[in-house]
């Protein structure tokens, strides 16, 4: 039986890895490494190449390293969803044509992703998709990993969660449609992590909001930025910092947490906590 | 200076430990750690004799390990809030004087945190609260670890987040206010990850509601029990599960996932994701 393991390597920090994670990459005999092209900027290897540091360093030789042409989502569609599955298939062809063409009987192929496998990535779903054509037959296990959003709250020093509250973790997109709406923070907490914002959906948030932001980019690698402070405060700063950095390394990776004060008197603003 | 590291070590599969814990856990002279107590019931433990075999397995010598008694949390209380900052504040003077009497100077001291120290872990504020007193003067640095959410999600093959969709971490007694309020799962999310739920509030979710449970007791462990389905086909099956392993074991510790299945045709409940 072949067997894939998809393997959650943490947030940019090579120590990220688990121990576990590093006996999965050790047991694996392919690896499968999709690459962006250098249709999406000088910068989109980084990632492809601090993923072969990872296997050069963990990987029992000998092994093979299979690389394929990650497919281009499409950008221009106004439907976000449909162009996500969209591309979600076409992964998925990817797929099932390395496992079926380059992962032989009884072999062991790995899938490096970056953080937590189960955050918002799509090689668990894409890998159900192949299983669901049932051409290509395999048994799969997944390794947890450090998500981005652990390693910016480690990075910060601050905890995500408070006292009895809820976290709410999201996209730029939806943060967006709820400072448009004017119905506050999304998921009606006081803790929010943003993802995938690549528009700064933060600074549409109104000045004189009682909100601080955690902003990191680049988590656990040499190029880490931090910045935190009043979003009112700060969200210039950040906004002007993430395009020069984008500028300069050609990609960008970055998440961050929302945190509405508690009201006068410590109380969380949506109320008691009482048992 | 002294140095004290918040480590975490992921949800009990000691291969949870990230390469930079164990480093962490190499750099430490001291590891403080707070033991529940024999009045806490048979298991009370476990938890402790696991931290310990992490401790033996990593650490450099000469080390010193420094127990101290946790102190009690008043569950007589009904105002929980109160009650868990009471809680932090005798915590606080425990670390304070632990700081104070066994950390050297320029020594470095270590606690280790189940899973990740950002979720629902007090170590971070109870130290905050330590050097806002101002008589214990030290550095501390953060280490990220793999959630139990994470080790949940990995164990059941599941992704947390489903395209453009945001997930939703909450308490036990959260849900069951939210279902007791008929407003359906809290944060108007389709994901909803429950955690410090000793009441089983997902039994009391109406039985012929459209929502999958992914649950997962002692994960990472040799006693690590998984069970999925629809909520209201399992729901008694957990209860009698985590009753049983309860009294057997003495302790548990359990979260889960709670899914709303898309509408008919995929989209899902609470709207279109369109651009």
């Amino acid at each position: 039986m072949k067997e894939v393991l998809i393997i959650g390597i943490g947030a940019g920090d090579p120590d990220h890895l688990t121990l576990q994670a590093v006996k999965a990459i050790a047991a694996a005999d392919v690896f499968f490494v999709l690459d962006k092209g250098s249709g999406e900027g000088p910068g989109a290897h980084d990632l492809t190449r601090l993923r072969r540091d990872v296997i050069r360093a963990h990987a029992r030789e000998p092994y093979r390293l299979v690389e394929a042409r990650d497919p281009e989502r499409d950008r221009t569609s106004g439907a976000y969803t449909e162009a996500v599955e969209d591309w979600r298939s076409r992964r998925a062809d990817v797929y099932e044509r390395l496992i079926l063409d380059d992962l032989g009987d009884a072999e062991t192929g790995a899938i490096l992703v970056w953080g937590d496998p189960s955050l918002y990535d799509s090689t668990l779903a894409v890998l159900e998709e192949v299983l669901a054509r049932g051409s290509a037959r395999f048994g799969h296990t997944v390794i947890p990993g450090v998500s981005s959003v652990s390693a910016l709250a480690a990075r910060h020093r601050v905890s995500l969660t408070r006292v009895a509250r809820p976290l709410h973790i999201t996209t730029g997109r939806r943060l967006a449609r709820a400072i448009a709406g004017g119905t506050g923070l999304p998921g009606g907490a006081g803790d929010v992590v943003v993802m995938l914002d690549a528009h700064c959906a933060f600074a549409e948030i109104p000045g004189d909001a009682d909100i601080d932001i955690y902003w990191g980019a680049y988590l656990g690698t040499p190029d880490e930025i931090l910045i935190s402070g009043r979003v009112g405060d700060v969200a210039e700063r950040i906004r002007g910092t993430r395009a020069e950095a984008r500028a300069r390394k050609g990609w960008i990776m970055d998440t961050y947490l929302l945190r509405r004060a508690p009201e006068a008197g410590g109380r969380p603003p949506d109320g008691a906590d009482r048992g």
